[in-house]
This record gives structure tokens, sequence and C-alpha cells, in this order.
């Protein structure tokens, strides 16, 4: 396991984009503006400034590199940046009721502290802020990029609306999987990775392939995340080991086991239909059954076959050579990270 | 009581913006599209065709009558008056879950059918919806409309955030409630009526008249709404009997007697944060409270005061005198079709 510095792209993004958030979410109704500083880690539930620990700004940090890499200044991506994290944070706030998720980085999740009515509102109010905040940028630009924000916005939904549809369900395919999660997470990561480009008038051939390495990455991010989900380090990722298997989620690495008709494959759609009791001996069992069917190796190389993409995508954009570099380093650390 | 015939401008409303509604829906993910078209009555919980009866359509009807006011056709209101009802269509969703209401137009809401999860991303998607139908009309007024929608739809979800706040408090003013319905009625009323006007190119004032029109109308339209929460036929309302008090809704009549030091007023608040069972008796009394407070009266006033500021922005507004009349004669319907 090799442990990667946080790409200063990151922080940099972080300190561009919050001013941004803060005018936005200033001009909400106040209960609303609660949840939504409270999702941010800025108050805590009763509205006293806080110190959580933050996001990682990814979505921005992309924005920001994007527009650099076709040669546009970082005060350019700003309205792009912010209205990608916007656009993630609506998703949060929704998935987190849909899934009855309960904790959100380490804290109680926003409808836990203020119920699932200010949630779905305080969500609905971000999505609509993303575009208030787009729709007033300077850009020349910036209706293109609303279309593209909404667009990918809609397919974000979609893909929540597969997930949700796959609930209870042991008969999906990889292909419906990889579907779903493109439409999930690597959609908005598409967005995020060229809306900054976009806003500052890049070419055509530079936006796709921007795209298209955001979309790429997000597939790379998502299968990251499915591993952690099994293999990661209950300490480090704030959840119990294996949690979604205890949640019976069909995570990339579940799915592909239950495609198996090997025995392990069967055991495990016998398990995922079923309401036994999730104990540790159920856990480590479905654990031996994932390992048993090599998902665990399956899932890393699709990770690392979706960054390889990614990168590809990179080296034929045409792109300004130092933010090439940034936006591949700050992919490899989204990937490697754990690995 | 009078009776007034259904305006025909409903009806032609419904059939000019209902090909634009299918059109939008065909781009959902199917289990989404599914939700929403249960919604709309136009399919069944299992999908087969269904012969629902429909929602009035009374904001396409004003969006179309708005364009035809300052001179433009039908047809160039026609994004706008579905974008105005699917963001409609979005707040019922989302409030129904919110509220935790089960039956909506007479059948068991989405959220009931399929789930909190698709019900919350059909609404978004809706929501979604509204702004890519507007955007991808040909007007040239097309952004400013936008902008015009964006920032009436933010306005109706603080509504909606003030209205949860308010719930279990007995200390809210009638400018506080009047705040609030502004906001979660008023504001897409208003919208409805003048995006329109601003599709076709009105004049600034036509636009701001037609939306002071708007406005009004849907202070009057809630009214008659809680009016008909508590005195309502229950055979039409399709509702039991004073069903805003059997819910301890702080509707208009209940808040305006809450305000009161008089015994009925402290026996209403005391009622409203108690957990008294609610039987017959219950609700009777309470009736009666409302009604020696002089309630009825005050909300019918309010209506019939809201109704006329409505019709004064109509007279200011410069407007073509046939449209003009339309408008007033579909807000009197609304206000009066009861009282």
């Amino acid at each position: 396991m090799t442990r990667l510095d946080l790409p200063k792209s990151f922080e940099r993004a972080r300190l561009l984009v919050t001013p941004v958030l803060a005018a936005a979410s200033a001009e909400l109704e106040p209960t609303l503006r609660r949840v939504v500083e409270y999702h941010w880690g800025w108050i805590d539930a009763h509205g006293e400034r806080a110190e959580s620990r933050p996001g990682k700004a990814l979505r921005p940090a992309l924005t920001i590199l994007s527009t650099e890499a076709v040669g546009g200044e970082a005060e350019a991506a700003l309205a792009g940046a912010a209205a990608v994290e916007l656009v993630h944070d609506f998703t949060l706030l929704h998935d987190d009721v849909m899934d009855d998720d309960r904790e959100r980085r380490g804290r109680p999740a926003a409808w836990t502290c203020f119920g699932v009515g200010p949630a779905i509102c305080g969500g609905d109010a971000l999505m609509l802020l993303a575009q208030q905040v787009l729709l007033g940028d300077s850009s020349d630009h910036r209706i293109e990029a609303l279309s593209a924000l909404l667009g990918a916005t809609q397919t974000v939904i979609a893909g929540q609306g597969l997930d949700l549809a796959f609930e209870g369900r042991v008969d999906i395919s990889v292909d419906d999987y990889l579907d779903m999660s493109g439409k999930k997470t690597g959609a908005l990561l598409g967005c995020a990775a060229s809306i900054g480009a976009i806003l500052a008038g890049g070419r055509k051939e530079q936006v796709d392939s921007l795209r298209g390495f955001g979309e790429s990455l997000g597939l790379a991010f998502q299968a990251v995340d499915d591993w952690l989900g099994i293999w990661g380090d209950p300490a480090r990722v704030g959840k119990p080991r294996a949690s979604d298997l205890r949640q019976r989620k069909a995570s990339l690495p579940i799915v592909t086991a239950m495609t198996s008709d090997a025995p392990a494959g069967r055991a495990l759609r016998d398990w995922m239909r079923s309401d036994a009791v999730v104990d540790d001996e159920a856990i480590e069992r479905g654990i031996g059954h994932l390992e048993s069917l090599g998902t665990e190796e399956a899932t890393v190389a699709l990770a690392q076959q979706q960054l390889g993409r990614a990168l590809e995508c990179l080296e034929r954009g045409a792109l300004d050579s130092h933010s090439g570099d940034e936006l591949a380093r700050l992919a490899r650390f989204v990937v490697e990270r754990e690995f």
C-alpha cells in the first residue's frame, strides 16, 4: 500500500471555492442555510462554528485545472467549480435520506439532525444555487456551461434512480452496474473536469477529452470506493469492516461475485436476498466468498483500467502540459491512495 | 355559494402543454418516468394506462394567457408553461414525502406506491427538466425566463423551509404566515403569470404587473385552500372534514385564531401543541373556536382582498384586453369557486 501526499490542487481549490459557496449559502432561507452549512462541516447541529473535517474538494480542483488546461485563469473557473460542488452536495443530502445512511464524514448525516424535510429542501436549494451561480457568471460561455451542468445533473439523478432500482436484485450484470456507476459518479466528474474548459472558451476537442478523462476517473473512483466498502481499514474509512456487505449493497465486487455460477457465487446471492442476521461470522464468510472468486483483484483491475483510460484522454486533449500533469497526479492520487 | 364554470383556458392549456410534458418525461430514466407519469395520472401503479382526474393546469393557463396578454402567440408560451408545471409537480412530489401526505388527487401519493427514494429522485428530475425545457426554447428571451424560473423556484423552496420550521409552533403571526404563503404559493404563480410575457418579449411594466397579479392570486388561492381545509365539503375536497385541524396544520384560520388572547384562542393553542386524541368531538370543538373568533370571515376577506389586488395589477399592466379579461375570469374562478 502506497501513501501518496494530498496534491496541492485540492487545498488550493478549497481556498478558492469556499468564499463562493459562502456567498451562495448566505442567500438561503435561514433554516435551510443551517442544514447546508452543517453538511459542509462549518457549524454544528446547534449552529455553533465547527471545525469538522471538510470534503476533499475533488470536483472544484478538477474544474479549476480544466480551465488552466485550456489556458484560462483559475478565477474564470470559480462559478463552475462552485456549481459542481453544490450539485455534489445536493446529491449527498438527498442520497443520505434515500439510502437511510445515518452518517456522513464521521458525523450524523444532516437529515438525522434536522429531519427529512429540511434535508430534502436543503438539497433542492443547493441544486438550484448551482445553476444560479453559473448563470450569474460573466463568461460568454456560461449558457453552454449551464447546459452541460443540467445534462450531467440529470444523468446523476438517472444513475441514482437505477441504483435504487437495483436494490434487492441479485441478477445485475457488471455492465448494468458500470452503466449505473458511470451515470451516478462518472457524469458529474466528467462535468467537473470539463466545465472549467467550457467557461474559458476551450476548443471542442479539449472539452471532450477532459470530459472523457473525468468520466473514466469517476468509474475508477467508484471502483476504489467499492473496494473500500469491503476491504477498507475501518479506522480510516470511518465505517465498520465490509460495510457494503453488512448493508447488502450491490457494489462492484458483490455484483461481480453474484454473476458467478460457482458455489461461492450462489452462496452470496442467497445471502444477498435473505434476511439472515448480519453477524461477524456471516461477514467473514461473505468476504471469503468474494475473495475466492477473485473479486478483489477484479475491482482493483477495473479501477486501474479506468485510470489508464482517463490518462489516455488527457494525452489526447492538446492541453497545457503543466495543468495536464496536475490532472494526472490528482487522478493517480484518487485511485491509488489506498492500494 | 356560486358555482362557476371551468374557464376554457384551463382545458386549452392542458391540451397544449401535455405533448411538451410527454416529450420531456420520455427523456427520463424509466423507473423515474414511471413515478412521474403515475403522479400525472397517466398510468397506474403497475404501469398500465390510466384515466385519472388530471390537475387543473392553472399554471400553464396563466403562462399562455400572459404571452397573449403582451401580443404573443400561445405557441411561444409552451416551454414556459411546461416549465412552471414541471416545477409545480416537483414541489408536489417532494412535499408529499416531507409532509407525510399519503394521498394526492384522490389516489395514493407517488411515494407510497414507489417508495421515498424514487419519489425524491423523480422530483429532482422534474425540477431539472423544467430548466432544460426552457433552455431548449428558441425565444431570444429564454435566459431571462430561466433566471426568473430559478429565482421563483428558489423562493418556493424557501417557503417550504419556513413551512417546515413552523411545524409545532403556536406563536406564528399572520404576517409570518403570509410571508411563508407568498413564498411557497405566490412566487410560482407570479412566475407562471409572467414567464410567458418574458418569453414573448413583453415590456418590463407588463411583466411586473403580470407577476404582481400572479403573486396576489397565489395568496388568494392559498387562503381559499386553507378555507377548504376547515370548511370544505369532504366529498368534494377528497379529505375528511376539517382536515387541517385534524393534522394540526397551521393554516391561515388556525394561525389567525392562535394570535387571539380570547379563551377560544388559548384553547386552540393548547390543542395545537397537545397530543390529545383527534376525535370528532375535538374537531367540532376546534371548529367552534375558529368560528367564534371570526376566522372564517377573516380568511374569506383575505382571499377577496388579494383577488382585488390581483385584478388591480391587471388593470395597470397595459395588456391586451381580451387576454386580460381571460386572466381576470380565471382568477375569479380560482378564488370564488367555493364561496
